[in-house]
């Protein structure tokens, strides 16, 4: 896909949620680690490579990258610090390399959506979605709904029904909306979809309080 | 810790549930991978590494796997036989580079347990785990107490209370138990604690059904 065909479809989605990848610095580099993930689940230890040479190689980079980083506090500082706050969530995150990453649009109805194929490495029954990655993708995405569209806060319950199971290899949809906001208590609620079939929902209570953050 | 510590301790715990790590094979690659993608978000953008080469030495390593590796169809299928299972879990699948990894024992009484510190890849508020992790273990202990003490099968339902933040960096301990079976439906519950104290609960209903394993 030409790259005037995806800034077309981006802002027929809405426009993104969370933080835009960066084409240089560490986003790069992670990346490459999503792939090597991926990989390395694919290969197992099917593909006749030498592991422990790999493993001394990525010991290697880590080295250098633990030799001159910042404390764990100072870090958190940085991170917590304007827009860092949704770079490096597990989630939609381009710092982290668990996330898939999610990418979620908001629009104009106030719901947020996203498409996202999942691979190997976010597996639960054979072939198929964990339910605790859904549970995962779910709870990030009715809390982005409530960024989106009102008041915002922290998870306090979250019910999640398995209608049917969830494929990996396949595009997955993944939508949230605020229903309601009663003082503190925010209600929101969201779906996983597979070929327009739901697969799984969310229900949400959250409560619109913040930690703070790290100085 | 000591060797022989660490296998006193795995006695007291009860037996391992899941697949043993190996300390040769992918396995090794892979807790390589996973300290690289802690390293990777504990630099940022601030560590002044050539994140460039970095990136370019990753996709070298990666198109070393790809290379040689099964097809997707081929690894699924040598995945699922035996105790291929537990190996590639994004939760204790030595495996996958996005599994903590969490182990879990299984005990006298029927219950699992397990103790795991999580670092900056889990964050969701600030210093503290992401909800959504919190129920991708809780998701998949309940899962393990219903494999250690009776019939097992797949979520159904999951309903998740945060009662207070879950922290990182400090040793959590993740518990499920079976709580009853009427005919193909088990309930089970679990919960994530802290030096004590009960950070988020899990009830699940899950079906006593499998989906096929791919051959």
């Amino acid at each position: 896909m030409s790259v005037s065909a995806c800034r077309a479809d981006e802002k027929a989605a809405g426009p993104r949620l969370g933080a835009e990848p960066h084409e240089d610095g560490v986003d790069v580099a992670v990346a490459a680690a999503r792939r090597l993930i991926g990989a390395l689940l694919r290969a197992g230890d099917q593909s006749g490579a030498d592991m422990a040479e790999i493993a001394a190689q990525l010991d290697a980079v880590t080295d250098r990258l633990t030799e001159r980083a910042p404390t764990v506090r100072e870090r958190l500082a940085v991170m917590w610090r304007g827009e860092g706050v949704t770079r490096h969530d597990p989630v939609t995150g381009p710092e982290n390399a668990l996330a898939p990453p999610l990418r979620l649009h908001g629009k104009d109805d106030g719901s947020v959506e996203g498409v996202v194929t999942l691979d190997l490495p976010y597996q639960g029954p054979p072939g198929h979605v964990h339910g605790g990655i859904s549970a995962l993708l779910l709870d990030h995405t009715l809390g982005m709904a409530n960024h989106w569209s009102g008041p915002s806060g922290m998870t306090a319950e979250l019910t999640l029904r398995y209608l049917r199971p969830t494929p990996l290899f396949e595009p997955l949809t993944v939508t949230a909306r605020q229903v309601s906001v009663d003082g503190a208590r925010i209600r929101t609620e969201g779906a996983i979809s597979a070929g327009g079939r739901t697969c799984v929902t969310a229900e949400g209570l959250f409560i619109d309080k913040q930690l703070p953050r790290p100085s």
